[in-house]
């Protein structure tokens, strides 16, 4: 049976299963870009009645691909307040199919303070109430669900964050484990969720009888095995994140001085071995956890781990190189147990990472804690659970903050913390974080394989030439991968692949029984970038909000590089709308 | 001998006396515009040292023509992230003349966290260290201040507010008394002289010899008489503002229905006679407190007041229509005293009563506090003063109090918080808070005047027809007004007397023995608006951020109007840039 999208009114409770149509040959974030686009007004406020959010399956969803898992989470964001997808792990996307659908829809909002457990099964939705769940944190919350729903449940839940709708709060997706670790992590979806006064979100299985209609098994099978020999055969995807995890980049970031320390004051930290990739691993080996772990089933990479405290027990997963970076370098703090816990914090609160980490830089600009003090950050981002005035502050992200204690020197593109990579010394990831219409990120169009990797081919990261090219490039490939519901770490091993791109395009062939080309699938990138940048020219966007902050003109240690782009040269990194 | 520009570098403390020279023939705001679009690159943070702060004399300062001496303070503005002129009477616009001196520019920002007291003489520009006077509220500061310079020392303040950066904190002038009660009150001003670390400014003319030049003596004379004649024979500058204050307007906006009651829900405030200015009148005139006072000296409309507490003491002036307003009818508190001890707080504490209102309604909203709680209150406002996390919050304004407590219902445009006319019921102020590159603001076209008083004609607040062309008018005389620093208040008069705008010619030609026209005036007010808006467009304003919040589509009781204004129609409220 053909896909449905599933519309779930909040305050009146209605609810339709319907038809694609219109929304027809879109999946992950072409879907939820183009339903946001289409459907909520440019000038909504994000925590009113007339915002929506959307959860979208990629397209390739449910088809047991390798990294075919991964969700796309949509709306207009409180953050940046552009149009936002916050892509996810977790068993959530690879679950929709089984119910037979391609997304879910929240709109309008219930004028309520109570919050609700939406139950989503085959033919129909329950909202119960949250009950004691309410104000928990996201473990808790989850082994509650779990006691309810069973050990398996595959849920979507908020944490304190964004029960009370701070600006950076994450929506937290159950992982193979049921634990609910894995983050819609960018651009305050939790306080869009939780403005809608929804505290999870439980897809039930059970009784479904839905099976993902596929045109041409044969092919498909054929075309997986060409897939994972791509995926298998690169040493980043099948070597380096596998046995590092994403922290491999510690060493290599900073070694190459573009690891931004003390809030993007030099590219070097001191203290870089105390928490780079290899003493990440020694730690996770000698304590007994796992290098490996995969976020969603199907996954072959295995980036994320379990890290367990100095005793053994379990502590925290999917311990990004970005909060390790954000909570250590960006901070001067150089104890991995410390991080860890911060991390692990920030999964239980349902608060972002990287926002957190930036947000915390200021407050030590501020003098509200030290450079360097683990404990007052630790202190500082429990305030956020609490949902104190502090802890407002704190959880509504960097700009906030650094309003709040009138700090000056604040790293954010529209309003969203920059991530791991200084700008001046990776300029191909500085101009993806100039005019990605999703604010300040590096997953928009990961330059970093380019500039630092020499995946794709190598231009140089210190100077301007070839960087716009680069990051148009990758902004597109990005929005397709997306689109697909594929894992972004995919692109390392495309990118040096010739069989990469056609074998996309021959996988969505298989499956829907139409004939893909690889112009079929970039295409898909550009629709969904036009999409995107249509909505944000709509809620005033212009190319004078593509600029990085003014402090990026400084020199930057040790390459002594500054940021050097006009508008008009980045201006060419987008496409046209 | 011709006025200078002091031009002071806060880093380095040099401060060089320069000729006007490519600033020729502007004073107050068209001055500071013209300073701030000139020399402010559009997308320097407000806090950092890119930023200026200019404090400009109007054309007409010194003149001891009736009403000329009201302030501009120019900056961009940490609240709107625009351009800023914030508009305040007291004692320093006439003080610059003696000193020979037509405006003051603070550059750069030290490193230090102390505070200085900057004292400014004829030829010398010394800093002092703040002491024991940083972190004081403004009566104990100035006093201080009083102590050491002499009981009619002429200052410029910020409170805790801005010395902690707050968005919406004020710098306080002092009044002919000494007091510091006259507020450069909107867009946070008091953040940029705080982030320059700049407590108190002293105007020290003892040992002053500087004289204001005036070309034609028996002109002005003359024409002194007519300006005068002008403002005493009409009503409301001569009758109604004198006896009742601004709060006269209470009963009137009530009246037509057009008081935002409980954040812009209705138009009527059914304890509205509680609050209004007879009672405010019968009030201060029961303690024995000063119904009629002028915010400086020359003033003839003498709208200020003092204002007693209930045992005879001492409690507030400067006690305006929108102050009652705010937090009154706003928060539906009907408590004049509590009302009163509001604003003597904001006073104190060096802090925007409009913006405090709103940021107390959106506590309000959020159930921090609960409606008519005055209380609860004057209790979260007094944080402000403690520079505690839930004062910064409220303190930086409307909208960030919103986002921290994840409220969507928010009466801001640009950021800035609306005043006491709700637009639906009073277009033609819509269309100003719309337009200006102010950010809402009722000063900066005061519609008020056609809508609800029948000065300068009569056009119906409650349609639409009319409504962009006086706003626009409006717009533009208001930006000449302040430029010649002349109290708004005259415009009352001069829009009902066919004398009016001829006489401010006749004034400012006897004043540079240039022979300047009404269109000349008018021209001021366009090249004023020109700057302004060319600094918010290189800064990424667009005809997007002129628009009111979309919950002023909601019907507006009791008249039951709504705004139906596009921005297309809007937009032809602006001059062309």
């Amino acid at each position: 049976m053909a896909q449905k999208i599933l519309r779930i009114n909040t305050r009146t409770k209605e609810y339709v299963f319907e038809d694609v149509t219109t929304y027809a040959k879109l999946g992950g974030r072409a879907l939820t870009s183009r339903i946001i686009n289409t459907e909520v007004p440019a000038d909504a406020h994000p925590l009113s009645s007339d915002n929506k959010i959307v959860f979208a399956a990629g397209i390739l969803a449910g088809t047991n691909l390798a990294n075919s898992g991964r969700l796309s989470v949509g709306a207009k964001s409180p953050l940046t307040q552009g149009i936002k997808e916050s892509n996810a792990g977790g068993q959530f996307a690879q679950t929709l199919p089984k119910l037979g659908l391609l997304a879910i829809i929240f709109e309008d909002k219930p004028e309520t303070d109570d919050f609700s457990i939406v139950r989503i099964n085959e033919n129909s939705v329950e909202f119960l109430p949250a009950g004691e769940i309410a104000g928990m944190q996201t473990y808790a919350a989850q082994k509650k669900l779990q006691a309810k729903f069973g050990e398996k449940a595959v849920t979507a839940m908020v944490g304190p964050a964004g029960e009370c709708c701070l600006q950076a709060s994450t929506i937290q997706f159950s992982d193979p484990e049921g634990l609910p670790t894995r983050s819609a992590g960018r651009g305050g979806m939790g306080a869009v969720l939780g403005s809608k006064k929804i505290k999870a979100i439980f897809l039930d299985t059970a009784t479904s009888n839905q099976k993902l209609e596929i045109a041409n098994m044969d092919d498909l099978k054929e075309i997986r095995k060409e897939w994972t020999d791509i995926l298998l055969k690169h040493p980043v995807t099948s070597q380096g994140l596998p046995a590092y995890g994403t922290a491999v980049l510690v060493s290599i970031v900073n070694e190459a001085g573009a690891l931004p320390t003390k809030n993007f004051r030099e590219g070097k930290f001191d203290q870089v071995e105390k928490i780079c990739g290899e003493t990440l691993a020694n730690t996770i080996t000698e304590r007994k956890g796992k290098v490996k772990h995969g976020c969603h089933t199907g996954c072959i990479i295995q980036c994320s781990q379990v890290y367990n405290d100095k005793d053994g027990n379990f502590l925290t997963t999917g311990f990004e190189y970005e909060t390790i970076w954000g909570f250590g370098a960006h901070l001067l703090i150089d104890d991995l147990d410390a991080i860890a816990t911060m991390d692990r914090t920030c999964d239980e609160i349902g608060i972002d990472t990287i926002e957190m980490a930036s947000s915390l830089a200021m407050a030590m600009e501020a003098g509200v804690i030290a450079w360097g003090d683990a404990e007052g950050a630790l202190n500082l981002l429990r305030e956020v659970g609490k949902k104190s005035p502090l802890g407002r502050i704190i959880g509504n992200g960097t700009g906030f903050t650094a309003a709040a204690f009138g700090v000056d020197r604040i790293p954010t593109v529209k309003n969203q913390a920059l991530p791991a990579y200084d700008p001046r010394a990776v300029k191909g990831i500085g101009v993806t974080y100039a005019t990605t219409p999703m604010g300040g990120d590096h997953t928009a169009g990961y330059s970093v394989c380019q500039n630092l990797l020499s995946c794709g081919g190598t231009v140089d990261g210190l100077k301007k030439e070839g960087n716009i090219e680069i990051s148009k490039n990758l902004q597109i490939a990005t929005a397709a991968i997306d689109s697909l519901g594929l894992c972004l770490f995919v692109a390392f091993a495309v990118l040096d692949d010739e069989r990469g791109v056609p074998c996309m395009a021959k996988m969505v062939s298989a499956l829907t029984g139409q004939d893909y080309s690889v112009d079929d699938i970039l295409n898909l990138g550009i629709t969904c970038l036009t999409d995107e940048l249509a909505f944000n020219k709509k809620a005033g966007f212009t190319k004078l909000d593509d600029r990085l902050p003014r402090f990026f003109a400084e020199n930057f240690p040790p390459h002594n590089v500054t940021w050097d782009f006009t508008e008009d040269e980045t201006e060419k990194a987008k496409v046209l709308v």
